[in-house]
């Protein structure tokens, strides 16, 4: 399936059908269809169809998509096969949970080293290095690192990200809730929680107003 | 300005507005355009003139906005003036550093308790109470909570996604990586790192084959 042109909308529903395929009870039929997939993920039938159609060619009328065949080739598809190291900057306790997390193999993402301003010991719980962020521009070109995660506060970000750069990264994976500056070729995917928040957020309070407006109308 | 219908998608750029406004200098002038503001932010001079006129009526010709003002209106707009109270599942690192993150004062997101299978302590480190997982509809009933944070792994979220829609929770912050099931008027808000982590890996494939083949051209 090499070579196809994906787009991003498309390249963002793959790891929710990943997530459903590897989550399905293990006596669940070795079978499934686009459809059903649609159905249990709330989605639409063409969609899924198309969006599975784009990275494997294991479909068949009427039987549908071999699970295993199918979650092996959207992680083929997605690169999770091939390790990518990266680099953590802002050993807090964000980028502590991050070193932390145990998910990230599965998505082929390898945590090298942290970098801090002041580091407070020298290893995470992990036993991973915690560098002072001085170090970071030649860790990463010694090592050749391509990912640069950043979870330092805001006013550090660009900063940051200047060193990853300079350090011959191509990509930032950005949860400091800043807009960052980068030259073409250096993809920034921001984490913005913030985001998330003003989403919930407005949606609470217009669900607040409806409940205020029902007791209205009863009194 | 109360009552405009807002799409999500001008919703989801309104922190990044938020973000860059609260984060410039002290000695900037007190006035910014839309334009200065699209500039800035690498956006569209004419989504930025339309998005910040659906939160605000203080843009002046020639003069743009006042600064304060508009910082105001656009955290009046996303209710980070009313405090929101939440409650949080999964004292896991992740739940750890997010209920640790201070940041969300900000956003008037107050989180009041943390829930765990098992709580290896009583309080959290900034000293929140950690419950079982036993009293959590209860604890939302008693106390009014709307919204609920997701942080456990993906095999028990839908769980306690039903546990907090039985204690008349309204919207969920979902961290794990899996699809919920919620009746209509509860809203989801995935926060899935997987979808970013796609993104970035695929730009990665992507520049590491277009090097080999410099590489290869060379030679």
């Amino acid at each position: 399936m090499e070579g196809k042109q994906i787009s991003k909308s498309v390249l963002k529903r793959l790891p929710g059908y990943l997530a459903y395929l590897k989550n399905m009870p293990e006596d669940a039929p070795p079978n499934i269809s686009a459809t059903a997939l649609a159905t249990a993920l709330g989605m639409g039938d063409v969609q899924v169809r198309k969006d599975l159609a784009m990275v494997s060619d294991g479909g068949r009328p009427k039987i549908g998509y071999q699970r295993d065949a199918l979650i092996y080739d959207i992680e083929q598809f997605l690169g999770y096969d091939n390790t990518t190291d990266a680099v953590l900057i802002g050993a807090g306790k964000l980028g502590q949970a991050l070193m932390g997390y145990k998910g990230f193999d599965e998505y082929g993402l390898n945590i090298l080293a942290a970098f801090d301003q002041c580091p407070k010991s020298k290893k995470t719980e992990e036993g991973k290095p915690i560098y002072p962020i001085g170090k970071l521009s030649d860790f990463c070109l010694t090592h050749k690192v391509l990912m640069g995660i950043i979870t330092v506060p805001a006013e550090s970000a660009q900063e940051v990200a200047d060193q990853l750069i300079a350090g011959g990264i191509k990509a930032i994976w950005n949860f400091a809730p800043t807009h960052l500056d980068v030259p073409g070729g250096i993809l920034v995917q921001n984490e913005n929680m913030a985001t998330s928040l003003a989403v919930l957020s407005v949606h609470l309070q217009a669900q607040i107003k409806e409940e205020k407006e029902k007791v209205a109308i009863k009194k």
